[in-house]
């Protein structure tokens, strides 16, 4: 069965075997997927000539009543996008992290467009800035849709949350959106948008879905298309590379794999809550989607003093974690996504391994509940650790699997010098109750970083943790992130806008945006 | 003679013969531009090293203190700017452009850095955002400097605003720069920034230059730099698709050269003020800086019905522009930078005669006061005509000279359906006394435009005009201009800088950034 994409309004099924997808539990056929024969064309043409002019005929307040629909629509059926998330190894909450994350920022953005939008489809930016002493003449940013498509090329590791996330932006700034999903979990993606289509909530021509391969697609693109990328930075600098991009300057947002960090402080000895609280988020983050995240904490730094302390609770704490298919009893962390992802990742530890030693986990052994070790695509959390500072690795190699590394620091200006040799990450975590502490890593870590958590007794309560991009904030991060920023409430339906500094006579932009 | 370049703090001259500079008036030899010899890697380090700590260590207040003596340096030795302007074929009134007109825009940089950004060297964004309903979690949004440099690569037509434009955000940012002038030019800029060496008002490491090539600088850069070029869209292309930029992330921004229009409302009929108005501004457009400036109008839309008599006014106003060296009593329009831009410029200009006719102006014969035609780089004004809206050469092809093409439209969905075709431009302007048209106009063009004017009787005494980028505004466009966005203001230091979600206790958040 080759999976059907929503192509022009309509479900139709590439041609063809397909690319093979596969239980990440089971091993068995869940899917082919394949884009041959269809009309990729069709899909540009339709989204400029269908979807953009429907969006745009739109307001703000109508596109926010959109995003409120698919919401709903999502929420009332999530429990089939649960059913199909176990098949890619995700467990309960796993998938909650994606379908209702999804469903949230959805939410989110539904609610910053009634709220944050004006009335009418044109932003106004700051006041009116008088280029003139004699009051005839002045200047008004504005911000228009611009009359082309956003193309989103996503992760397999959120298939819900990925789609919608770069959805309710694009939707909001009258932009039509075709979805891309990662082949390995294309199935669940595609389901969410069965259900929106079957519920009527979109706008003609707003959302289109290509499962399989791209093809030449890139060459339909151009200044006023949008391409939203989240995934491997090999493939951002592929795509980074297309002439679409270097050439016609396609508006081009990545967000790629980093080596994200946590940093535990010296004041967080055994016995503190931030010690505990660092234990917590780090086991957290490695377990989650089998921690296969793109923030998930690659670089746990720890006081040089402190690291056997450290190390010892961790390797208790991930002593406990059950590995097994999702849903069966007890078990606490599922699948990777595919036998192929955890023999990259197995790969990744034995290089990092090499660049000091593993402290607890087999990457190649591992027990687990109610499913077949072999056959599907298992692997026990592991936690590394690396002394010599010196060693590339740590900063360089990500394994997008359950894995992260203890890494020692002696002082705040190593520390943040070490910080820096990951080039780069979507996000960080501080874990102290020290504010001068709290404050230098801030400051010193920020220009490596999209987003910066500090986590102590205080805010742990209502935290949203370490790896949780949250709508209202930016996502991405500089360098080897990719250097894009993604969500961040109304920015990121500014980022989808052109802006124009109109110059005019003040009564006439008064006319044109006084009301807007 | 080789030029001398800025490095770490020393003039040095590159070795070799280097790349010969010709006046392009007399076709006599300026100097010899060459980089080989210099330690690029020197370069970068010196930025990184000395540039950067410097500046991070100055709050905003005092980087724009620095920006008013960088202004005032100039000011007071403008008129050597201005001679050697004349060798580049630049009158007076070019000059001015170029060195008042930079020397200007750092001096509202350095104000709005005083008044616009706070104390300190942290930007904070907006309100706290809380994120949990107890008020013990919350976001700042902040902006801090990078740990990196600015390499400017600018163009030939304005080598002392195009240094300065780039130079005044990124001071401000707190960014170390090195600006990499046109070759074609290089002796301008070089000049500016001896009097600012001489001036002694740099902070050590601020502004480094390199004339000649860049080598493999580009290969120095990563994640937590910045590069800003101006130029055609083949050398974007090339500098977009470089790996510092498609794998490392290196923020980049183009402005390209770009197909900008000017309409005249169906409203402007001979013996209205706008009809004149846009006489006049479009002759301007031609002859100032002899059009080599990347946002003239080379688009010029009439009405169908009128395009006689505006072709008949243009002819008469164009008879009366007088070519000749810069400074000779009479001159209106001076030289081109070089013999070989001519050449280019007759080229497109052939190209473009194909798709219609020429109008006024031959490309290859113009007479000259005070110099040779053939020994310098002079070209008439050249007036083309398309009526074949079918025709793509208008809409593609750019004579970077004293050349714009006039084109007929029949009604508003025509015109911005051949606005469209120009695929993204830096500028565009209207000149109408018809609100409605006005509005259609500039709402329909602006996803296209980085900057639109609305030109008529009552703003044309204090208008800036078509073609001038103005510091408080946005100067870029989408597309074929390059998808940048320079200068607007504080938007240009905000671009320089890294924005970073801060997530923590709102009594922290308001301890790190409270004051700020």
């Amino acid at each position: 069965m080759v999976l059907e994409s929503f192509v022009e309004g309509r479900w139709k099924a590439g041609v063809g075997d397909g690319q093979v997808v596969r239980d990440a539990v089971t091993g068995d056929e869940v899917v082919r997927v394949s884009s041959d024969g269809l009309d990729l064309e069709g899909v540009a043409r339709y989204a400029r000539q269908v979807g953009g002019p429907t969006l745009r005929a739109m307001n703000f307040g109508q596109r926010a009543a959109v995003l409120k629909q698919v919401a709903a629509a999502l929420d009332a059926r999530k429990d089939e996008l649960y059913l199909l998330s176990a098949r890619a190894g995700s467990t309960r909450r796993d998938a909650t992290v994606d379908v209702d994350g999804g469903i949230g920022t959805t939410s989110v953005y539904a609610s910053l467009g009634r709220k944050g939008l004006p009335v009418g489809s044109v932003v106004v930016e700051d006041s009116q800035e008088p280029l003139g002493k004699g009051g005839t003449f002045a200047a008004q940013h504005v911000l228009t849709s611009p009359h082309g498509l956003a193309l989103q090329i996503n992760a397999f590791n959120f298939p819900v949350w990925g789609m919608l996330e770069k959805l309710a932006p694009a939707l909001l700034a009258g932009v039509p959106t075709v979805v891309k999903p990662a082949t390995q979990t294309a199935y669940i993606t595609a389901h969410a948008v069965r259900i929106l289509d079957e519920a009527e909530v979109l706008p003609e021509g707003a959302l289109q879905l290509i499962n399989g391969s791209l093809g030449d697609f890139l060459d339909l693109l151009g200044g006023q298309d949008h391409v939203g990328f989240t995934g491997s930075a090999s493939t951002a600098e592929l795509l980074r590379g297309d002439p679409a991009v270097t050439a016609r300057s396609v508006r081009f947002n990545a967000e790629a794999d980093s080596l994200n960090c946590s940093v535990l402080g010296p004041d967080a000895v055994p016995g503190t809550p931030e010690f505990d609280l660092f234990v917590t988020e780090l086991v957290r983050e490695m377990t989650v989607k089998a921690g296969q995240k793109c923030t998930a904490i690659r670089r746990a730094f720890v006081p040089a003093a402190g690291r056997s302390d450290v190390a010892e609770a961790l390797v208790d704490r991930l002593s406990k974690i059950v590995v097994g298919a999702p849903g069966v009893e007890g078990v606490t962390m599922g699948a990777l996504v595919s036998t192929g992802q955890r023999d990259d990742v197995r790969r990744a530890v034995d290089s990092l391994a090499a660049a000091g030693r593993i402290v607890s986990g087999d990457p190649r052994r591992v027990e687990v509940v109610g499913a077949d070790a072999e056959v599907g695509a298992f692997m026990a959390p592991v936690l590394l650790e690396v002394i010599d500072s010196a060693r590339p690795e740590p900063h360089e190699i990500e394994a997008f699997g359950p894995v992260s590394t203890l890494l020692p620091y002696d002082d705040t200006a190593g520390l943040l010098d070490q910080i820096a040799r990951g080039e780069g990450s979507l996000a960080g975590s501080v874990v102290t109750h020290d504010r001068g502490f709290a404050r230098d890593v801030v400051l010193g870590a920020a220009p490596y970083h999209g987003r910066l958590l500090v986590l102590d007794r205080d805010d742990a309560g209502e935290s949203t943790g370490h790896g949780t991009p949250m709508p209202q904030l930016v996502h991405g991060g500089p360098g080897r992130a990719g250097g894009g920023e993604e969500e961040g409430g109304l920015r990121a339906v500014y980022g989808h806008l052109q802006r124009t500094a109109v110059q005019a006579g003040p009564d006439l932009l008064g006319e044109l945006f006084g009301d807007k």
